[in-house]
């Protein structure tokens, strides 16, 4: 089975994944929850509780076809936030506060045109919506709003194999993406978690990273090029792979999560796709000791395309069997990936940096549940666990104090407010000059688990700042890191992303409130 | 010799290189003009007609220091223009139209923050000058400016040995920067053909591509993080190699030309310093068939440092001796460099593509001569020669029509006016998805060259964008590519970049009638 196999899964907001066949915590795992003071709730799901729609939606029907726009609750409800944990507990809590009023499926970059002009017109906010899964606040905007669902986007508008492009319209999610791709024999080799369900606009839009981003690179380093709708016309970028010609404003495209307007199709860079592939385990003594060895790989080569290593704590939980590390107890496991054929070199150098190397076991474990982990919240968060993740990225000297700062301020203020945390850290994501820290938080749940996290958010934000690291990775601002990257970026360049957010929106009705304060 | 044993060349415009150390043509070359219908003018040098600079300088020399601010004929006459063939005939004329008003020269970021403060206050034009080698007209804005010399902004800051980056002052020119960093071990690996007197700040002012590019990567690909003075305060960019905290600003900056700051000092990647290299030439029986081997290293690797390929015409003028061509008549010549050990995947598939190996001579011989060609164009313009290079960028699918558009253009357009023109071409910079082309043009001069190059440079330029190329792959915008560049972006990304100017440079102070229409 390989990603271009792996089916499109309909997400719909409040759980992840097919709702018809929900993931089991295992045993053991439910057991050790309890050692974090964890109790199941009481509480189950509540109904979503209705409020009127758009009222007036004749000019939609007559942009795009009645059969394109609805308001029914269903619907609406099944557009609503992302999958942050405050998304899933508001969910749960059948908090209707962040529901479109109304959804609509254009068809086409014309229609997407159409309709964002009429809405500007109207002062009506529009979201872009195709996998949905923000973790960020990325599709709660600050106004009533239409959802602007792109799934009827689902093309691959041509293939240049001489030049190795592709143009894929912004609705294609990431395995129809593959599918598509490997009729002709290339793939995108861009794997997020989220891969089941995202979207290649989506992608674009927040700067997505894969798992394979060692190999593959980011997908901004993919896209060569791109179509955007804006209430004021269209914008078209991308003539070459590279130019002199003024700033690249692709890079402005990329990461402006619909603020700026609605991607609705890239050209990216393909590959031809690999024959084989495998991924193994290495086990290091220390999380310090992998990382010199992985920063090795990242700097004089040769690069694998997966290159991950967990630290103790996230080792400790994730392997059920110990012995999977060559029998020996404690250590770090790293995970090393090839798409196309193995570089012996990889293996020499992690063997002279400390490396053990523990066969394609549990790299094969690794690949198989890498999309697994979302899945996993959902049950967690039936038994009563908060459970989040949050990420950063900085450079090499700066990742071990970027590490314990958060890791300290996690579980300060978790156990401050009684709920002493399990933090479990994995580094991914490799540059030249630095690399990501990813955190995943699991204690358990006061009476108010979205203030309860939101404070743990702010220790661990400010944390990162500190420590010299950005807000986010690969995650995205939205409107939760809003503030952060306002914080990141100084007011000056905040001004200069309002300007241009004030050209081509005047009347802010882009996704109002995400990305620029 | 390496790079970083090379002088900083202190360029004056009008000439290039030392005056001290003129370089002559070969006498063979004098001859091969003739065919051309080229004949030596009897025009010497004209004096530059002086006209009175800024007359009160005072709040410049509080600012800086008296010594600091210079308003003399030569100094001024020394900061003017930059080095596109327009600008060598208009020196040649005297002609002192887009000569500074007065020269200063600040010391540190915050000199140069306190200056565009004052000067935006008083609605002065400055433009940033270090190594003063623009080609596009970047020198000359549209008013009377005061030129802002970055010579004293001449440190290494800093060197983070465990990130391999290095925080290096805007105003270190080529040489100089290698030197600094080689002794520490490490290199740019930058070597743009203005490498002797190009300075940090200009490149990433200008995303600038040097002749390792296919090893090293594109300046903007090695800038992490800038510091950028503007009238309204300083910007700074860049807490980890890659982030998706919203777009990437620091594509905004770099390729910004003056136009929206003064970048006082950037963080670049660095890397070791090699301790082999070597430089290979391999021969194609044809330009497309050098085409298609090139393209074969750039998509599947393994890519070499350095990878160039003439066409017919470039080979055939740029080899004294054909026996360089394995003795054969005809064909094009690669060069193949690597920075580090060969790879020998490199001539295997080379080999398998028709290439033919003629060793390391006429790559030592390319290499000893690579920073050489913009010597030759004084001594070609002394004898009556018209010659001036232009580059472009494109997809690989798209390489074919555009390297025949251009040169068909040119060729039509100056054989019109009675000058038939030689038109050379090679391909070089490549990407996984496309590649720059690079073409050389002589001809004899009419009585008005400016006019007779304006004509052909435009002609140039509407072929480039009829066959979808980026107007400049790395000479960057300047005056000369201004119209070209907002027809490539279109009018509502010009409107966007206009935005981003009035909230930093709300007086229009900065390189005023640069990039920006």
């Amino acid at each position: 089975m390989t990603e271009s196999d792996l089916p499109v899964v309909q997400l719909t907001p409040g759980r992840w994944g097919d709702p018809a066949h929900p993931v089991e915590l295992p045993a053991a795992a439910v057991e050790a929850l309890k050692h974090l003071g964890v109790r199941r709730p009481a509480a189950a799901q509540a109904d979503p509780t209705d409020r009127p729609g758009l009222t007036d939606t004749t000019f939609l029907a007559e942009l795009l076809g009645k059969e394109q726009v609805r308001t029914d609750l269903e619907t609406r409800w099944g557009h609503t936030r992302g999958y942050s944990t405050p998304d899933l507990l508001r969910h749960r809590a059948g908090d209707t506060s962040d529901m479109p009023d109304a959804v609509v499926y254009p068809g086409s970059h014309d229609d997407v045109q159409a309709l964002l002009t009429a809405c500007s017109e109207r002062r009506i906010a529009v979201v872009p919506y195709a996998g949905g899964t923000s973790v960020v606040g990325g599709l709660a905007p600050a106004r009533r709003f239409v959802a602007v669902d792109l799934r009827r986007l689902d093309r691959l508008q041509s293939i240049d194999e001489i030049s190795r492009t592709a143009t894929i319209d912004a609705g294609v999610r990431g395995p129809a993406a593959e599918a598509l791709l490997a009729e002709h024999g290339y793939t995108l080799g861009h794997f997020p978690q989220s891969y089941e369900g995202a979207s290649i606009g989506g992608y674009a839009a927040t700067r997505s990273s894969g798992q394979s981003s060692a190999g593959y690179g980011r997908f901004d380093q993919m896209v060569v090029g791109l179509t955007l709708a804006t209430p004021r016309g269209t914008i078209k970028l991308g003539r070459a792979p590279m130019s002199a010609a003024g700033p690249d404003l692709r890079q402005l495209v990329l990461g402006s999560e619909g603020a700026l307007g609605i991607i609705t199709s890239v050209v990216v860079r393909i590959r031809p796709r690999p024959t084989e592939r495998s991924f193994e385990g290495w086990r290091f003594e220390s999380f310090d000791q992998g990382l010199a060895a992985i920063r090795r790989l990242a700097q004089d080569g040769p690069v694998p395309t997966v290159l991950r290593l967990s630290d103790e704590a996230e080792t400790a939980v994730n392997l059920a069997d110990p012995e999977v590390l060559g029998g020996s107890t404690g250590g770090v496991l790293a995970i090393v990936g090839f798409e196309g054929p193995r570089h012996p070199g990889v293996a020499e150098v992690l063997t002279a940096a400390g490396g053990q190397p523990l066969g394609e076991g549990p790299g094969e474990t690794w690949r198989q549940g890498r999309y697994r982990a979302p899945y996993l919240r959902d049950p967690l968060l039936d038994e009563g666990a908060l459970v989040e993740t949050l990420e950063t990225a900085g450079f090499w000297s700066a990742l071990p104090a970027l590490k314990a700062g958060v890791t300290e301020a996690l579980v300060k203020e978790l156990s401050e407010q009684g709920t002493p945390p399990l933090v479990l850290c994995h580094l991914s994501h490799v540059y030249e000059t630095g690399a990501s820290l990813y955190f995943t938080v699991i204690s358990a749940q006061t009476d108010e688990p979205v203030a309860q996290w939101r404070k743990a958010k702010t220790a661990a934000s400010e944390a990162i700042a500190e420590a010299g690291g950005t807000i986010t990775h690969h995650h995205g601002v939205g409107t939760d890191h809003r503030d952060a990257y306002a914080a990141e970026i100084g007011p000056l360049a905040v001004e200069a992303l309002q300007a241009v957010k004030r050209v081509l929106d005047p009347h802010n009705i882009l996704n109002p409130g995400i990305l620029i304060p």
